[in-house]
């Protein structure tokens, strides 16, 4: 027993108790008569107060026993700032050298030394909150499914290599040399297998992993949470997914999200915010001029495909260097446009940067269609639709952001629904799969399906759902194909021979021939999840280990060189 | 909407009501005039009633609109035994091929047919009853972990290799080609970093790797319960856990277990039982009677170091061929045993294999010591003193097998503790860690511990603990070290170099350095936990997809080769 209570327990009740307390030195203030320490552990902080001096370093870990007493000043930040311990007992349990970053609320250590030390790094406030945080969901999310019949199934870590969508890590055999298994991207095609064994509703938080160019802000390993149930339709999924939502924001961060949640159809999405994963928490929605600007002898409009615009609100004092450090913004890369044509709706006059093509009217019709105000500053780009749709969506994003609009603690989840079942790429000139090769083409859509066209194959519509907050993609599913005709036919349109699909697929199309019942699923990203809810845009502080940008872990060092006798047994060389 | 009630859900009380039912066609029996059809999903069997014929085969996935209706005879061993549902309307929602063996509570299928089709296996009701126990237990030990102030944290499964204990699987990495992860044989330096950094009570429900060469019922990844605790003693571990698998009991298949738990010291088990994970549903304790019996003129005895002695209850009356069956038995390599002398407390007189050199009083003294009474059979081995317990013990639990001592349905669980910290191997001539280097001596034994002599190292014993049920090792943990002095002085015992021990674990000797909190913790076998509280000797149906001793998936058929292009992409080439 090396404590009586934790460092976070004790009340102005407890004054007079004899306790033990064990923890960490956080800080220490000389009085030269006496000593003042707090002593932390996870569950919070308490005051000790030493006779005399106290030779206690930074983190130190000590055990001490004393009598609880009032404070003469009381600390109302604290919930044990009513009372301090009397000390009468001291033992040092391990000493500390001094971290090499400060241990508070923010650090004054930078990225890399964080996280060598990430064991130091962790306990700091924020993490410890992170983490907390992470844990509560997680139970509240098991609580939930557990609450609705679901099982949580363990699929497989170590299965096939299916070189389809992003690359996969390996793991050779050495019981079957030359054989490798691969780690999952995700256990898809397992839970499609649980259905068809009748488990009806299962779910899985589920690690994952993806060998991929990491990203900012991606990791090669990542949690999922993983569900899939049989006998349902896409309202079914919705319903349940969003019931989840709703418990774990009111009982993780006390919010309550709308019921229902707000549906928008991926072609709105696209249409209004130029992403499938529109921030809703404010409005700036993208309006199309094409009809209003064509034809006026402008010629980047008129060889346009489509020309759209944003209303920014109170923002028609915008300088001619604001505008012109905005224009070149959306001409970097990483947006692409061409150009930036802008309207100032000012209070004393209508200007914009395209005046001499328009008339003051056509001007004018141009801002109303977009939504402006007096007051409003009018933003236009042009090109191919889907494209200046995205680049008008990231520049709403950006402006969302320097008005201050994207409040982390305002939550706005929506589901986007009705996807397209196909992509076509040019450069392979091949479809591919907007969400995955086992999601089914909406029922009222399966003639264009089977059709050789390939208008019609890119009309296809799937009951796909992506669950979206605040411009975040947390998760999507899908109702699947369970039927075996049907999938050997996406893999047709997909390009992927008979061989090829038999030998990668081959136990799933035969499982369906065996009595597979209609079934579909989804599964969030829980890393995500977790950051979202706690109000941050990374990651990182998520996750109690992460790896860096490169895919390393700094702390212990790896990946890492293995020995000659390893490689050996696994019949392996590298290749200079 | 697939169904308005489950196939297990519908009462007398429902008697009139229109519903709608979805599931796999179990049984079709025809009347002629009427079709009788069993619909069966997880949650039970509906029976169904056509007019006429039905054209469904087995395995048919189907939904069915109908009236329920009471039914004549009724069926009391089903929960929907009272009704069954007239059915006005069906339609086949998928097609089924015949199963390749029966889907029933046990199958005609032999082992390789039902994993290939293990998606059909698993639709069995002993899975379907494994599996949601294996749920049940997870979420027992996360609701209880969880009150408990426990927080679940998620460590990395991409880690480093440290080739000590068993073999670890790797993963080559893309983008630092020649550097490979490995995946976890246990998360066990990431939660002794958890504690470091202040988390002070941590568990996680945890795949776990190891790439060795497969026994029965072992797997290549297996499932942990893996739990840490902070400022704690033993007590507070066992206490901890105790309270665990208590609850465990009670709720998930209510049984009532001992409060406490028995514990019993690694020697103790030793001698009287000839194992550390003693079965004590039966007593047939070992009694050594090397006293007794040394001297007398039976070379065999007189040269060896111990003779040990098993009395078991009322096989007096085995006959010659039985006992020379049990001494074949026990001289098979698996055993080791040189002979078997035995004693027979026959009721017309005692009788034993060695009469010739034992007076009759000194028989009787041998059997009294045995603990054996009229009726009873007295077996004895000798030889090396551990070996031969060794050896006692394993005829001891066969012997219980063979006379129906081991009722699975009757759990005793006990806890074994003082481990000895070091075992010496002969071979290499060096100590290994008995349970694993981060153990810590007990602190009354830490003189000898940094003792240069074999024999005080020998006898330091750890505060290391065992959860043992029914025989079977469940689970096991310790009291570490959390000093880097002490840490490092444990590699030198070991003979692992500063160096290499820098390497492998500097960053957890270096984590010691800044405030490393005492603490201890253990770690359970999840699948074998399912499988004993299942009744269960093998994991695999605790398994959902569980790999061959081959460590081959044959359902999805892996490992498999993997591309070219991705080998060279790994920098790897495979060698002859």
């Amino acid at each position: 027993m090396y404590r009586t209570h934790t460092c976070g327990e004790l009340r102005i009740s407890d004054v007079g108790s004899q306790v033990t307390l064990s923890g960490w030195v956080q800080k220490v203030r000389s009085l030269g008569s006496m000593t003042f320490v707090d002593l932390r552990d996870r569950y919070g902080i308490t005051q000790l107060v030493f006779d005399g001096t106290a030779d206690l370093g930074r983190e130190y870990v000590i055990q001490i026993k004393g009598t609880v007493m009032e404070r003469e000043s009381k600390n109302p930040k604290l919930p044990t700032g009513d009372i301090e311990i009397k000390v009468a007992e001291t033992k040092v349990l391990n000493k500390a050298q001094t971290p090499p970053f400060t241990i508070e609320e923010s650090s004054d250590g930078g990225e890399d030394i964080r996280a060598k030390y990430r064991y130091l790094d962790l306990r700091r406030p924020p993490l410890q909150r992170a983490l907390a945080l992470r844990h509560r969901l997680a139970q509240e999310i098991r609580t939930y499914l557990d609450g609705q019949q679901f099982m949580e199934i363990e699929t497989p870590y170590l299965i096939k290599s299916t070189p389809e969508g992003a690359r996969d890590f390996v793991v050779p055999s050495r019981m079957n040399p030359g054989n490798f298994y691969a780690l999952p991207q995700s256990p898809q095609t397992f839970k499609q297998l649980l259905m068809v064994a009748g488990y009806d509703r299962y779910f899985q938080i589920v690690r994952c992993f993806r060998d991929e160019d990491l990203r900012a802000d991606r990791q090669p390993e990542f949690t999922q949470i993983d569900c899939e149930m049989s006998f349902v339709e896409q309202e079914d999924v919705l319903n349940m997914f969003e019931g989840m939502m709703r418990q774990m924001f009111k009982n993780a961060v006390g919010v309550d999200i709308p019921d229902p949640l707000p549906r928008m159809s991926w072609y709105d999405a696209m249409d209004n915010y130029g992403s499938d994963k529109p921030d809703i928490r404010f409005d700036m929605k993208i309006h199309e001029v094409t009809d209003l600007v064509k034809g006026c002898g402008f010629s980047v409009f008129d060889s346009a495909e489509y020309i759209g615009a944003i209303a920014v609100k109170d923002c028609a004092s915008y300088t001619r260097k604001q505008i012109d450090e905005l224009t070149e913004w959306v001409k970097r890369p990483q947006v692409g446009a061409k150009g930036l044509v802008y309207i100032k709706l000012a209070e004393d006059g209508i200007k914009s940067s395209v005046d001499k093509f328009y008339t003051p009217e056509q001007v004018k019709a141009i801002a109303d269609k977009a939504g402006a105000q007096t007051g409003d500053l009018v933003l236009i780009l042009c090109g191919p639709k889907r494209k200046t749709q995205n680049m008008l969506g990231v520049l709403r994003i950006e402006m969302g952001n320097r008005l201050g609009y994207r409040d982390p603690k305002v939550f706005a989840p929506l589901w986007i629904v009705d996807f397209p079942l196909l992509e076509w790429d040019d450069e392979t000139q091949r479809f591919y799969a907007m969400h995955h090769p086992f999601t089914a083409p909406k029922p009222e859509h399966e003639e264009w399906f089977y059709s050789d066209k390939k208008e019609d194959l890119e009309r296809v519509c799937a009951n796909a759902y992506d669950f979206v907050l605040n411009g975040t993609e947390l998760g999507g599913g899908s109702i699947r194909i369970h039927n075996a005709d049907m999938q050997s036919r996406m893999f047709e349109v997909l390009g992927i021979s008979k061989e090829e699909a038999e030998y990668k697929f081959g136990f799933i199309i035969n499982a369906f021939k065996f009595g597979a019942p209609p079934h579909g699923g989804l599964a969030f990203g829980f890393d995500r999840v977790c950051a979202l809810f706690g109000g941050q845009e990374t990651i990182r502080d998520y996750i109690a280990f992460p790896k860096n940008n490169q895919g390393r872990d700094v702390m212990i060092d790896s990946p890492s060189e293995i020995d000659r006798t390893q490689l050996d047994e696994l019949h392996l060389d590298i290749k200079a």
